[in-house]
């Protein structure tokens, strides 16, 4: 093999070679990605697909003078390699200190974080823009594919582009597929314009007013560097469509080529054991299953996924079975929140998922098709909270987004078996639309009895101890039973009254109220979805230094159970809200909110009270009843507004101080003061 | 005339008339819009546009068992004559008892309360699936045009439509103009598919797999009907492609035909004297004039608007006048976003403007593209907060959206004068992304000094009085001086001390430290943008009731002011904040959060006082230092989670207690407990 790479410490090591060695870089490049996603892992096909067309562009653009903008940015690797990050995918000691998407912070040569789709185009197009206005001369060239045009704002980028009037150059990586499969009438036009290799008369991109090129071997390096040379410096946008093979170089593997090659998991090298599947394929699994027993009488049930279902345990295996009960629809939530809202117009049952961050796409429809017109539907929120994801996966600003959007009910699941009853209700008796959060790893390591680590490192832990942990219980019952979580530390304490006390304003929803999991006094700590096993953990932390806490499953974060939060007047001075997730907008917020403006309820022991309330505070930890009267305190335990790239779940929890160690110190604290 | 329309309730008395008939009844139903719209305003344009296709629609299809999808439904008028609601616009006693929209509260025949462009194919899709999958009988048709077709999730839709294999029908309302003009090259191909009466190869709709019809004149009702004929019932996915005429019978207005007939304004009679532009207009207007004067030395400074720029007082005048300094990228927000992202990472200076609602489908892009990047740009958020605006354009939920966002900076300027130094920092030394929430009417009933209505009716109200009325002093100067506004109540109260404490965390930014603009003692009223005229009119109330509030301008919502928020623990037990927008998500409630979350800085001093606390807080109210150590109270005035359609403003204060007689009361009431 040739010995290229090494010395490649930026485009211009690149360009003193010839056309002719070009292959045999590709070769050493491909070579280089197959050890190092076999070590790493990463989106292996995007990346060797994309190798002679990087190779290509580096050869004939001038970047960072000219612009590339990767488009989803996943397929940046062979880029990477090329300007001056060549060691992060080559040298071990150096693996993964690269990111897997481009980053301006790393090198110039990335104009932009992305790692959602569709955004290329605009993004160039403001590039060219500013350009043209400041009498810059330089080529902006997005690069796009692998699905990524079938996203509503590409479209919207290509309908600019021919207006702008200057130089921009849009490279349509055509690979004949998305993550699963193309899905939609363009991808017809794409299949025609290859079949006639770029000949036809039905061109989308001509239509769209722009110019337009085809490459059939877009991994030949030099039919690539021909056109992209005859293309730059031009006038006007022009598309260059390349026909590339996704995961060249790639042995088939157990998955097929198709999914398997979209990012490589190196846990799982082919051959071995499957380890044990994740929170969103364990639940996505768990969820699937039920909805598909059903299938058979309830025609109009239907799940949706804009693209990426494997991610959430919706097999291909799965959906061959679920035939016409599922729909891909590319990736284009848009559409699919907007579609689903159509569907349960007309009297069908829809359930959407995807991830957290990938819904902010429909952000607009899910207000407005989806919970304005008050439609009955589900969304499956995947991968919400806290996660060492990268800054544009991370779900941390999930409950932010969905639990402030009106007439949209919010459900946290603390466990799979909840999950299931909450699915249930939502298709069936719900009529309105819901979603519903799904449970992470920490809820699933609980329920796995510690197979997996737990939120925090803290030793001991409650565990749920309810019966909960039994996945294989999942039930299709339609019937809801939300209290049940009511009885599950039964005794314990003293009981909470609720007497007397006006029901929640959410009529009909069975999780509007939160349930007591286990009755203490002083201190009542409420954990949100993944956050409620940490509550219990600090719970148990704060038993050894003399507090016995109420803890609290809210089940959900759409509305307040205002008789809960009532009925912990008594008995209570302090309560602690926990999220793994963003504290700005969020839930527990809310909490200090309502108990800022709703003065005591019970005036009258307020009033005799208050004459000694404080000075007895503490000291006497069991001593709460004199707290009657007092404003409640609210202490919320959650993220920092700031989105994070890569940093561990344990490093984010300790950052959070969302350990129980550290909620049960600032318990103390508060009350000493 | 002919008098058909007096006896139509429903789509069956319509299916009576003879085809011949029909150009009679659409005359009668345009002259009805005329006289409608002139009492009542309204979208006459695209209403007068649609009249003959609407009459086809229903004399062809069976409605409500077909199902009709109209994009954005402001076109919808002569559909609600034609479904039952023929009165509420030819009686003026029950003009205004219809939406302006479709809406499935008032009729079957509308199956989407909609307002936003672009969902109609996705919603007609999700239709037709559930029809095919339950084995319904019915056609389905989406009706779509007057520059929606650009709004990706259109184009979404078109590609699904052709992959579901069942009967959906695509009305496309080709008017050749979207609400100022249309932007985009696939424009060009709509004019090539007239040019050539729809036979041109060049057809967009065609490669991406859709069956394709064109009716060159769609105002022929004959010829419509003919059409629709032929298409209903068939088994796959069409294009009606129909070619109108935008306010067909209007004569041209003073404001040209364009624009003018996007939305008729009754109050503003041709050839009366101009009514004052409102606040949008007003404060949009002072910002172009601002930037305009900078275009000469600034080539990159560029102002983009994603349609619609008239509503923001971006006037056909200015835009010409600005040349290449103006963008309009037509109903596409998503691509306007990254496009500015692009422009500001190139190294120019975008300002994109639209409302707050139509951000929404750019919630992603603000995420990732906008505020994860880091760019340098300007949102100018117009109309958020409360106003009286239908359920799909309120506003109210503004502060949720961007306050929230990471990496975002929130400015909320209390007048003109602010406003126009706040834009000039973010298009100059901020280097950072900011939105800019353009003043309110509240705001501007207070610049105007009483001309307009004050955000509540009370009677009195302190004014600014420092100097902010002058409108036409707006300045382009780029030094900011945000702290000036602390001299402006001078030296009433006891001063505020802030020595010691630690500054903001928003290092930088001259907004981020509070204004105290009142110096008072017990309470301090916060109040935000719009809300701030609120806060000193109640201060105002609670004089009257012997308590001296401290009056607060916090100019901003993206970080809290910790310094400030500590130094008020000095003399005040409560702190009340008001926000013209949703609660949850927003504003004050992060106020609330702190306090709770945050003890006391002054233990020593807490710790002496506390025993007598509580008993002397009120009676003397201006014997406030004693309340030293307890923790602070707040109280968050603002709306509820919801969505209301055309309340009006005085209403919606009512509602929510954002009056000044409600929040002394509440403050009086808080202080007695």
């Amino acid at each position: 093999m040739s010995d290229f790479l090494a010395h490649i410490n930026g485009p211009d090591d690149l360009k003193r070679l010839s056309v002719a060695q070009l292959p045999d870089l590709a070769q050493e490049i491909r070579a280089a990605l197959l050890r190092y996603c076999a070590a790493e892992g990463g989106h292996i096909g995007s990346n060797l697909g994309m190798v002679e067309a990087t190779i290509a562009l580096h050869y004939v653009f001038d970047s960072p003078n000219d612009r590339i903008v990767f488009d989803v940015s996943h397929q940046s690797y062979a880029h990477k390699m090329l300007t001056g990050r060549r060691r992060a995918f080559t040298d071990e000691a150096l693996f993964g200190s690269a990111t897997g998407f481009t980053n301006p912070d790393e090198s110039d040569h990335d104009p932009f974080v992305l790692g959602h789709t569709g955004t290329s185009i605009s993004l160039a197009c403001g590039m060219a823009k500013a350009r043209d206005l400041m009498g810059g001369e330089n080529d902006v060239v997005a690069v796009i594919g692998d699905g990524s045009l079938s996203s509503a704002v590409a479209f919207e980028g290509l309908n600019e582009a021919a207006e702008l009037g200057g130089n921009l150059i849009v490279v349509v990586n055509d690979n004949e597929m998305s993550i699963a499969e193309n899905h939609g009438g363009m991808y017809a036009g794409l299949a025609e314009l290859r079949a006639t290799k770029g000949t036809s008369p039905h061109n989308l991109f001509r239509d769209m007013g722009l110019d337009y090129r085809y490459v059939e071997d877009g991994n030949d390096t030099s039919a690539l560097v021909r056109a992209f040379e005859d293309v730059r410096g031009c006038d006007h946008a022009t598309v260059v469509h390349i026909h590339t093979l996704k995961g060249k170089g790639l042995p088939a593997d157990e998955e097929g080529r198709v999914e398997g090659n979209h990012w490589h998991d190196p846990d799982r090298p082919a051959g071995a054991a499957p380890a044990l599947p994740n929170a969103r394929k364990t639940y996505g699994g768990m969820a699937m299953d039920a909805l598909a027993a059903r299938f058979d009488d309830e025609p109009g049930l239907i799940v949706m996924s804009p693209a990426t279902p494997g991610s959430n345990g919706i097999t291909r295996q799965w959906r061959a079975a679920a035939g016409r009960h599922y729909l891909d629809t590319g990736i284009a939530e848009e559409h699919a929140v907007a579609m689903a809202a159509g569907i349960a117009r007309a009297g069908g049952t829809p359930v959407l998922a995807t991830s957290a961050t990938f819904f902010q796409r429909a952000y607009d429809e899910i207000h407005q098709e989806f919970a304005l017109n008050n439609v009955p539907g589900t969304l499956l929120v995947f991968a919400g909270g806290l996660a060492g994801a990268d800054n544009t996966h991370s779900g941390a600003g999930d409950v932010a987004m969905f639990g402030n959007v009106p007439g949209l009910t919010c459900l946290a699941p603390t466990s799979g078996d909840e999950m299931l009853r909450m699915l249930a209700w939502t298709t069936g008796p719900a009529q309105r639309p819901v979603a519903i959060r799904m449970p992470g790893e920490a809820v699933l390591a609980g329920e796995r009895g510690g197979a997996y680590p737990r939120f925090t490192a803290t030793a001991g832990g409650c565990g749920r101890g309810d019966g909960d942990g039994d996945l294989d219980g999942a039930t299709t019952d339609k019937t809801t039973d939300a209290t049940a979580g009511d009885d599950a530390c039964g005794d314990r304490g003293a009981r909470i009254s609720v007497d007397g006390i006006a029901a929640t304003s959410d009529a009909g929803n069975p999780w509007a109220r939160y349930s007591v999991t286990r009755h203490g006094s002083q201190v009542a700590i409420m954990g949100l979805g993944n956050a409620y096993p940490l509550a219990e953990d600090a719970a148990m932390e704060l038993d050894a230094r003399g507090i016995h806490a109420t803890v609290i499953d809210p089940h959900q974060y759409s509305t307040l159970d205002h008789g809960t939060l009532e009925a912990l007047r008594e008995g209570h001075s302090l309560v602690v809200t926990v999220e793994d997730g963003q504290l700005e907008g969020g839930w527990g917020g809310k909490i200090a909110a309502y108990y800022g403006a709703h003065s005591d309820a019970h005036n009258d022991v307020h009033r005799d009270a208050n004459r000694d309330a404080h000075s007895d505070v503490h000291g006497d930890a069991n001593h709460a009843a004199h707290h009657d009267g007092l404003p409640m305190r609210v202490l919320n335990f959650g993220a920092r507004k700031e989105v994070t790239d890569r940093i561990t779940l344990p490093d984010l929890c300790r950052r959070y101080r969302l350990t129980a160690g550290d909620i049960a110190a600032a318990v103390c604290e508060a009350s000493i003061q």
